[in-house]
């Protein structure tokens, strides 16, 4: 059997343009062995990728990119796209530090039509696009392809919502990958019979939307009343056929989306359409590696692993000391066994966050709400209202979706909403759309909140205490991905004095302020500068709000300079809380903040990132050193 | 006729349910006298309130309020409440300083379950309260009852979408009262013989559900499904009735508002089912009070007016000086005409933002997108994608709800979106979920930004000609409610150097540095001082991001105190960034910041707010005075 297009990969949409329908297979078959090839070396997420090939394709086949624009919504699904577009060469260098985003990224290419990275955005973001092409007098197409998770999310609905009530035609692709309901294609004739019957008088009620806009002659008040939900409610109550159609959507599916050459000629038949429409594709995660179809969760992102033996490769080394994750998932379930009233809350990170144990170990009171971050914190809001105590765990960047629940729904209340931001700091590999680095900053001026960081496992869990026993208010604990430092991490929880730090380390001429697990790089940092007889003072400031004036009081009192240091953006946080006392207090010495600069810092390891931001060990020594130079010290 | 129930005011839930329910149309007549009575001269909000009378008083009957609860969305419907629940003689206190809140607020009465003030909320806080209450072992009822047009936000879809998935009993309360469509109680008979029919089988369904979770033969897996809005969405295009069901939500409905006695009827047949269920009622805004009814947008929340007459008062002086809302949105117009580039963008506050001139002008790019902030700027991130200049206007405290989507889609593309903050500072009578002190801290901290706080109306016009035609990045202007200070308004737009501030007045001693139209209490209170002999500088620095250091770096030079004023929090805003320049630089003097101090501030006018926090004339003065005559300088 000849080998004509494998032998000559395809690179661009116009390579793959020439093939004939019929060679489109071996362009997936291809496609799909590059992705398990490369992603067994390098990590990044298999099985959403491998289930989007055949879309890719016929996308790339059917549409004018990148005059056409495809949004995809979360990233995960893009990989096939990015090989597709110019970037095969370059695929090996995946989410490492210089190398081509995990995401799609428009800096990165002129075929990335949008940022993805936080779910539920595509189709707000596509219809904006395709507005403005309409608006510019151009001929375009534009496609967002959004998964059935996604969908979730209030975004993807507001979204949805305007889509029907503003002229526009947004092609919305639903990649509907529950693996637990079969495909049934059985009904794709039939819609498609729809299509045709139905492009006359579905083109003839968009020009007439069209024209009436254009005359004026839609008033304020009409308009208003064609962009409610309550119509396309009522078009529902009314009887219409599924959901988008009662938003006014025309609705094409379910399509078998591994089937590449119906694909095509289901994207022919609709991509001329007028007006908002939906594609429904069935589609399987892991396609076409076992393993990834057998448990599409276990292979979501399987770091390296053996190809020919289907076996994920653990490449860390073993270790005693456990992730931040677990220790919070573990101390939540001995927490909840002591107190009934605990309850447990994820948008859709279960496993992730770890709050699987306390969903094993109480299911009753552990609530996954899916892609929410809003409702999850203004659920947890009811709950606490109701005499539990909700302890809700969201990952930082994430988090910054619920910042108006936080604000309205818990802080003005005051509840007892105790919220555990995970991923905080640079996570590495996901890059600027996930890094945790506003939560600091962006909560610090929310009245009535505790926000406190954990420098280690010990202390991760007497906060976790502290927030659920002791405090009655609304209590932010924040920690990074990864492992932590001790072996000996079960300790007997204990209360942490709410707004009090600690001291690390006396010292002299400098006092350095770290908050969080930080507090553990500039420690190994004095330690190294000791040797040079280099001795600045050390103190855990635990809490950034309250925070601990009396430790504040004691460095500016008695250090020539102080050094603050955070894992959070450089303005706002602690770094400016610290200002804010030391100028009101006529502090005569100097204060300086270490902390993210004030731009979106890539993706790349964790470490590496810490390194570009002189955040590691090297990089808080020679700050510090610098001071001491500065100070013409009896060091030398 | 006897007049048995008025001459008894019906005070508290207990007295209502002695009644009899021949007898509630009196009560509920009775109550929409009083609330036309008090409303006529005391500003409030008067169309929802006369809506949703017959249901309050149906709701108090047939529930053990406060026992049973009741979460109001948005508080505009629960005047009627608060009068029935105790609240009848400290009715007239509403909105103002020191009285009772125009929202439900669970800290004055108990009767009130939850806070509501910014949309959409409702659902997911009962869904808390109800969960809290079966994980207690309670037996309490928990109702939310929202409007069709609270429906539109995301947030009420992700409560929904929870609701679906979670075991509740709670009852959803759509109170859809858009006028627009006729009320069609033929379907109610049907539906109610349907309840009947399907108690025994929802219950069971109800109790499979309950029994798989308590003996945790839900796995994670399987309760991911579960929760899925897939599965919604499935059962959807399998063909169930409506979007509730669709959703796993009994729906009832649709059954007219107005008629108390059969609402009354429909509670009771309902209020022993388990499992979530929907209540569609109709109702009409301003029912009972003719001008209302004829024309609820204009009496939303008339102001005082002519109760016998059906005339508003008009109390404010006439007046050359325009509103700051006015001027935004004639400049548009003007700009717009100008540059077919620029489109704009209001979520549901066409008439409140004055995009509506806008919307006259230009509708074809101009975008109501409903109560979806988070939408409204993903989609002004596509359409500047698409090369559109999309200027969008939000009241600032509704913002938050759009934080995630400023970071991740509009400022880490830095995508020219224009970001018009309306209400910003104190906007009184409406209260603490209403103040708009939160955005200049929360967003500082933001990269790519541009933040800038015009002093007047000339101002406003030249920051907004700046964003759109000098500016190719996110530009933020906030600007308060009312009228700013000139009649000669109509300047030609000219641009504003980015990042550069001036000053004032020079002076000795102490420098102010404010951002935004608060400056003009600041001058005012420099000119009283100045009789004194006092004569602090005065420089007005425009903008918070990038913030004038050559400013910053002379005032440090020349002054012994610094003082900042900001109408936002005191934590992380202009004070905070100028504390982080001094110290930075070693400044030896002494900085005091003046700003919204770190707790929720209270309702009443604008005038008392800012005299309570110290912000007004006097208040500002009084704080300069006392560095002057701590300084001991000369002026003795």
């Amino acid at each position: 059997m000849e080998k004509r297009v494998t032998e000559r990969s395809i690179n661009t949409p116009e390579e793959l343009k020439e093939l004939k329908v019929t060679e489109l297979e071996e362009v997936c078959a291809d496609l799909r062995q590059y992705i398990i090839d490369v992603l067994s070396e390098r990590p990044g997420h298999l099985a959403a990728s491998l289930g989007t090939v055949e879309l890719t394709v016929a996308l790339h086949y059917v549409f004018h990119t990148p005059h056409d624009r495809i949004v995809w919504d979360v990233g995960h699904q893009a990989y096939a796209h990015k090989i597709l577009t110019g970037r095969r060469n370059v695929f090996r260098s995946l989410r490492s530090f210089g190398g081509i985003s995990g995401f799609p990224n428009p800096a990165e290419s002129e075929y990335d039509a949008f940022i993805a990275g936080h779910a539920s955005n595509s189709i707000s973001a596509a219809l904006g696009l395709d507005v403005a092409s309409q608006l510019s007098g151009e001929e375009r197409k534009t496609i967002a392809v959004i998964g059935d998770g996604a969908m979730t999310g209030g975004l993807a609905y507001e979204g949805l919502n305007n889509a029907a009530s503003t002229p526009n035609n947004l092609l919305v692709i639903l990649n509907d990958n529950d693996m637990s309901i079969e495909p049934s294609v059985g009904g794709l004739s039939r819609y498609l019979t729809n299509v045709t019957i139905s492009r006359f008088y579905n083109n003839l009620r968009y020009d007439i939307f069209c024209l009436l806009r254009r005359v004026g002659l839609l008033s304020e008040n009409s308009r208003r009343v064609i962009l409610r939900f309550n119509n396309s409610l009522k078009a529902l109550l009314l009887g219409r056929r599924n959901l988008f159609e009662g938003f006014g959507i025309r609705y094409f599916g379910p399509v078998d989306g591994h089937d590449v050459r119906h694909l095509v000629r289901v994207l022919n038949a609709i991509k001329e359409f007028r007006g908002p429409t939906l594609l429904h594709v069935k589609t399987v995660k892991g396609k076409g590696f076992a393993p990834a179809e057998h448990d599409a969760v276990d292979w979501h992102a399987p770091g390296r692993f053996n190809k020919q033996a289907g076996q994920r490769t653990n490449t860390s080394a073993p270790s005693d000391v456990p992730l931040y994750q677990d220790v919070f998932g573990h101390t939540l379930v001995e927490l909840a066994g002591d107190n009934p009233r605990i309850a447990g809350i994820t948008p859709a990170m279960p496993t992730g966050s770890s709050l699987c144990y306390m969903m094993r170990a109480f299911p009753e009171r552990t609530f996954d709400v899916g892609i929410a971050e809003g409702h999850a914190l203004t659920f947890a809001a009811g709950l606490a209202r109701g005499g539990m105590i909700p302890v809700c765990v969201i990952y930082s960047s994430f988090v910054q979706r619920a910042f108006d629940m936080l604000i309205h729904d818990v802080a003005l209340q005051r509840l007892h909403v105790v919220l555990c931001l995970d991923r905080a700091g640079l996570v590495g590999e996901d890059g600027p759309t996930h890094h945790g680095v506003f939560d600091l900053a962006a909560f610090r001026p929310i009245p009535n909140l505790i926000i406190a960081s954990p420098m280690d496992e010990h202390e991760l869990r007497n906060l976790m205490y502290t927030a659920c026993e002791v405090a009655q208010t609304p209590f932010i604990i924040r920690y990074p991905r990864g492992r932590g430092s001790r072996t000996d991490w079960q300790n007997v929880p204990m209360p942490v004095p709410i707004g009090k730090g600690k001291i690390l380390r006396k010292g002299k001429k400098l006092a350095v302020l770290s908050i969080g697990p930080i507090g553990n790089t500039v420690r190994q940092a004095l330690d190294n500068l000791s040797q040079e007889k280099i001795q600045p003072a050390h103190y855990d400031m635990r809490y950034l709000k309250p925070l601990d004036e009396s430790i504040l009081c004691e460095v500016a009192q008695t250090f020539d300079v102080i050094l603050t240091v955070e894992d959070g953006v450089i303005d706002g946080g602690l770094g400016s809380a610290v200002a804010e006392y030391l100028t009101a207090h006529g502090y005569k010495g100097r204060l300086s903040r270490i902390g993210i600069p004030d731009n979106f810092i890539q993706h790349g390891s964790v470490e590496e990132l810490y390194r570009l931001v002189h955040m590691n060990v090297e990089g808080i020594a020679n700050n510090i050193r610098s001071f001491f130079a500065d100070m013409d010290t009896g060091i030398k």
